[in-house]
């Protein structure tokens, strides 16, 4: 499956692999022949029949390794879930559980057919290094709040000379102030001078809750968005992550400033944030991409799912069922995406000369039968589990349905230690 | 798993199955000795470790034959897709084309661990052929519009002789006016003399838009709850499917007269029809079951989605993140269904004396890792796919991810046959 504006295009035809980059989209006999030629003895070829190649999804806001915290504090409001049951969790957590967390969700990712993802979190280098072991794509960006902000600069900046780039330019270091309401104004300036002075990007929650919007209000007397265009956050590249509650006035900030918005259904909704005005951000103008937040409030980090969620809850939510189509969902986890980290053209497409993060679906499935259209299987019926092949870079990480970089039986027992040995450390 | 007043409860121990019964649930490895020893020889005995066994999960809505409208008709206003897509498409259906559609949904519904489904739709015959040689169990209910009245009652009346209580009672023939604006008041109360006549259930569209709501006003005065009530309706046992636009006195009704509601949160979002009321309808003490409604508004018959979907609309709606925490929705899918149908305690439990309607999971999977908590794993993020075995009655239908009574390849091929004539049909 190809792009092209406004609609995707199908082939019954032959994709090409070379490098780290795809040569060959096309369904002319005629150059298949001629590049299988041309390639001779050396280029290996697997038959398709019954599969779908297209490129693999982005889940463009997650907390990695909150994987250790699925299920552990569940239906709960807000502040009791952080005060009593996460934040004491995750005070106990070191680098090490970090990576194993890391480790996990990466797993499932990459099994469910996310080529890459955003993420935001402490010991963001043992993230990046869990990244570069599995063969992901990864944008991980050290967080800071308020109170833990002694060293952030520094240790961001030997950070990004060490990660940002690495593995073939797979990984990126971008900077995560926390959010608007956890960050001082000066904490937040000091630490764009990173992005600045390095050109990455940056990413922060915001207007996630009616209550965060409350609190930005009393203090600056301004939206938390028009806090942030103040403070020169979207003067970067900029990822604004949750937008729930927005004015007209916000809307129109995001939309001229070229932020990209992430929207995070299921985290919301689990939460009961609130939901974020996707359909409008969109008939704005606004680049939306969608992420699925940490899977201790989601509590998975299922692509498909938040693609299909995410467009049932925009249809309700409007009272409009034509909103959020079926293939402008999945530009949202796809060429939108891409576009958000700076990345158009290179990944999110099935297209000649871009990186080769593609995934391979099998669609013998009973839910994706009969198959009138490609697209709303896809997006409203496709599970992790259709996902037989994956490959970021040209390399394949995904080998029919199990991983090619690592044994998910080591990880499970690693972290599963790792717990063990966390709650005797609690008590 | 098994339930107990309130919470579930796990055992690490043995379930065993004699003929359609559940014979032993127990951790306590005297009783499992004992019974190993009376049993002797012809016990089969499987390891399960690293699985879970537990009630299969009951679908309370569906129109399954619509497999064949999968992805036919997206992202388009309800009466457009009614009238120009879904009715004509459904106009050229015969009943071979309904019983072959009926196997797909079914084999979809089976491998992924639904083990009891309520059918509603046109030659409910053929869906119950369909269900009686697949290995299911089934409510089907064969559906009227007003406009197509003549003859039901004779036909359903010999329908209920033949298959009420078909397949050792795998089988149920329900009434199922389609809902009170297709139907008239003459022809529901008509209905209702074969519930009855026959001891039967009767399930019914209500409340699904708004529109409805005013139309309902508009001819009788009345809301469609009121309306149902006053033609007798609830005088029997009754799904009132969708409820999503209830007055309090509604609410009070439907709990008063023990009207089971089914909530169909992915169809009604999909629809942009609304959101039901569920936690409140809980709240006044209401029986509420989950359906998928048909695969052409869903577009997948997956109950662990629309379990976690369903909780998490409910939350948002509500702005109340604790409203239908993980077992309370799991219990609605089972427990509660059960009672819905008139089968508390025979289904939906792991109990010894029910009937054996379980299924196995694989818990060793990323995204069900680590188990914190196993109802919010379940709830919030397992997959059909986790699905291994599946047992109805006692007998396997579904072993190692595979149907055990049908061939997925051949029901596939048969329905692409069928809706490649259709189309010639059509032209």
């Amino acid at each position: 499956m190809t792009e092209q504006p406004g609609r995707p295009k199908y082939y019954r035809g032959a994709v090409a692999i070379s490098g780290d980059r795809i040569a060959l989209v096309s369904d002319s006999p005629q150059r298949i022949e001629r590049y299988e030629r041309e390639r001779g003895e050396g280029l290996q070829v697997a038959d398709g029949a019954g599969r779908l190649v297209m490129p693999g999804l982005i889940n463009l806001h997650n907390h990695v390794s909150m994987t250790l915290m699925r299920g552990y504090a569940d239906d709960l409001p807000l502040m009791p879930w952080l005060t009593e049951k996460i934040w004491p969790f995750e005070a106990k957590l070191d680098g090490d559980d970090i990576y194993s967390g890391a480790e996990l969700g990466i797993a499932e990712m990459l099994l469910g057919g996310t080529t890459a993802f955003v993420d935001m979190y402490w010991y963001a280098d043992r993230v990046a290094e869990a990244a570069i072991r599995s063969g992901i794509r990864a944008v991980v960006s050290p967080a800071f709040v308020g109170t833990a902000f002694d060293g952030y600069v520094e240790r961001t900046q030997r950070m990004i000379e060490r990660y940002n780039g690495a593995a073939g330019d797979r990984i990126r270091v971008w900077v995560a102030p926390h959010a608007p309401y956890t960050c001082t104004p000066e904490q937040i300036r000091e630490s764009l001078k990173l992005c600045e002075r390095n050109g990455v990007g940056v990413n922060i929650h915001v207007a996630e809750t009616l209550s965060e919007v409350e609190t930005i209000r009393e203090r600056y007397g301004k939206t938390p968005v028009e806090h942030l265009r103040d403070l020169g956050v979207f003067d970067y590249r900029a990822l604004a992550v949750h937008c729930v509650h927005l004015t007209e006035t916000d809307m129109e900030i995001l939309s001229r400033q070229g932020v990209s918005v992430v929207y995070n259904p299921q985290s919301n909704m689990k939460l009961a944030s609130g939901i974020a005005p996707v359909a409008r951000l969109l008939e704005r103008g606004a680049n939306v991409g969608i992420g699925t937040d940490g899977p201790s409030s989601n509590n998975d980090l299922d692509m498909w799912d938040e693609m299909r969620t995410g467009s049932f809850l925009q249809k309700v939510a409007t009272g409009d069922p034509c909103v959020l189509p079926a293939y402008e969902v999945l530009r949202m986890a796809t060429t939108r995406a891409a576009d958000a980290i700076g990345m158009k053209g290179e990944i999110g497409v099935l297209a000649e000369g871009a990186r080769a993060d593609l995934i391979v679906l099998n669609l013998d499935k009973p839910h994706l039968t009969p198959c009138h259209d490609l697209v709303a299987n896809l997006v409203y019926c496709a599970k992790p589990s259709d996902v037989e092949t994956v490959m970021v870079d040209g390399r394949i990480v995904v080998r029919q349905g199990a991983l090619a970089n690592g044994d998910f039986g080591a990880i499970r027992r690693e972290v599963e230690r790792r717990l063990g040995v966390l709650q005797r450390r609690g008590e």
